[in-house]
């Protein structure tokens, strides 16, 4: 199988790692715009040959894994390229853009619009790492329009690499992540802000901070290029999700300017619920994450 | 040596479970207004005796870690109680009223002022671990006030245990650690709210959230007993972070609103500058914390 990825960085080269060892015969080709990173990703392993767009013909498997902007511009173009046996799948955060994008193209079924729920706060091929995706969830929309053979070809493989499957439109989607996900960069990034702001004698974050504040920023140290325009393509729903942060926090603040720390005890205690909740995703997953993370 | 713990919960638990491994002969005793607490310290080898506030006459050491407004009633008595050999200190987290309440005290001598900068979100004796304080901080306030043979008994036990010590005046300790602890806090537990209001179908939830997710929310599983005090007592330090964080929030959506996405990308690229701040909080320290979670 010919398997070209776009974008050889965290995603795309931990994919293509995965897909070395769970498939026999397998030739992986990389597309980048940066020739340091298509390099690196040859040195590394994570490639077998760098490749340019009019090679897609070629392809049997397309996996976008670049920024959302870039993605929304490159795969009216992919699927122009590919030949009618070839399935095109992404790895955005964001999915009702890029759903609309190429709604009416002609080769829409050859394409499959993922989301996968994995990743580390590290970017670039030298953050690929092998089994990023085991036990992840792999959201994928509007299924049904993709041709039948090519979903198969594409999940089999989701699959082989651990992933398990969640079907989803693309609206709901990009309302839910962006409370379990884009919201929660922005509260690290802002969190980090904060702090750093105040405490210009770094050296005192240093002692005073423990693996609580260093848990809670940790998304702070995010790629912009990634994230921004993750922010940009779901505005809307981030600016409601950041509006009832905002109300949520100004609630606190309130309760403990009134003196009323009764409720501020209960606040916290019915948020301890989240335990339960989070239960799925076991410290061992995000171990995994801090394991291998460099 | 006697030690007593008061309060055998993480903190008190782990200390003991510490001091056990650094000292050749030490005896521990517990005292916990929790009975159940107290069984389960002593089934766990945590302490060796159960004791009563009038056993602290026999004291080398008391190690209080109880909740902060629980301390500043119980230091004054445990002092009117010790012998004058006997070096009480503590582990809470906020300082500047604990030691105002002992300022005058004719035992202020016996007390050296104390706030380790380690922790999990988990509490109770069952939450104790081996080597909790290892490569930790221990911030020390308002040292000349303690004996120095004193100091030095409680320093050199802390340092045995791993700790770094540091010394600041309890106004500059409370001022800082509501930045890099208490508002992460707050941070955690406005995020776990404000999803969970939104996310009823917690199925939802679990699919769509990533190791990211569970790491800015993973404090919001706190107990709310311990930090329901400290919010109370550092109030004035705490809402002053919180004004400045919702403050960075507001000005994040406001460049959202306005689409000035380049000012977005700026904001998250300083902020990225918190990686190097945050090196020597190394993912090893928070992997060991996650790995001796429960």
């Amino acid at each position: 199988m010919k398997v070209f990825i776009i974008g050889v960085g965290l995603i795309g080269g931990s994919f293509a790692l995965d897909l070395k060892s769970v498939l026999e015969q397998v030739e992986i080709y990389g597309i980048d715009s940066d020739e340091h990173h298509l390099d690196k990703a040859l040195e590394l392993g994570l490639i077998d040959h760098k490749a340019k767009f009019e090679d897609l013909i070629g392809a049997d498997l397309v996996y976008l894994a670049i920024p959302v902007d870039a993605s929304l511009e490159v795969l009216p173009i992919i699927l122009d390229l590919v030949n009618d046996n070839c399935v095109v799948t992404d790895a955005g955060s964001t999915k009702e853009h890029l759903c609309a994008k190429v709604a009416d193209h002609p080769k829409r079924r050859n394409f499959l619009a993922g989301h996968p729920i994995s990743g580390t706060e590290f970017s670039g091929p030298t953050a690929a790492i092998h089994g990023l995706f085991k036990d992840k969830t792999s959201i994928i929309c509007e299924v049904e329009k993709t041709a039948f053979k090519l979903q198969e070809r594409a999940l089999e493989i989701f699959k082989a690499i651990g992933m398990r499957i969640r079907y989803m439109d693309p609206k709901s989607h990009d309302r839910h992540i962006a409370y379990v996900s884009h919201l929660s960069h922005i509260s690290s990034f802002m969190l980090g802000k904060t702090v750093l702001d105040k405490e210009k004698n770094e050296r005192d974050i240093f002692d005073l901070a423990g693996s609580g504040f260093a848990s809670t920023v940790r998304l702070a140290k995010s790629s912009p290029a990634m994230w921004t325009p993750i922010f940009n393509l779901n505005k809307k729903n981030v600016i409601e999700t950041l509006d009832e942060y905002i109300s949520n926090l100004k609630y606190f603040r309130k309760l403990m300017q009134e003196d009323n720390f009764e409720e501020v005890f209960n606040e916290m205690e019915k948020t301890n619920h989240i335990r339960e909740v989070l239960n799925g995703i076991s410290n061992n997953e995000e171990l995994k994450i801090l394991e291998n993370g460099k």
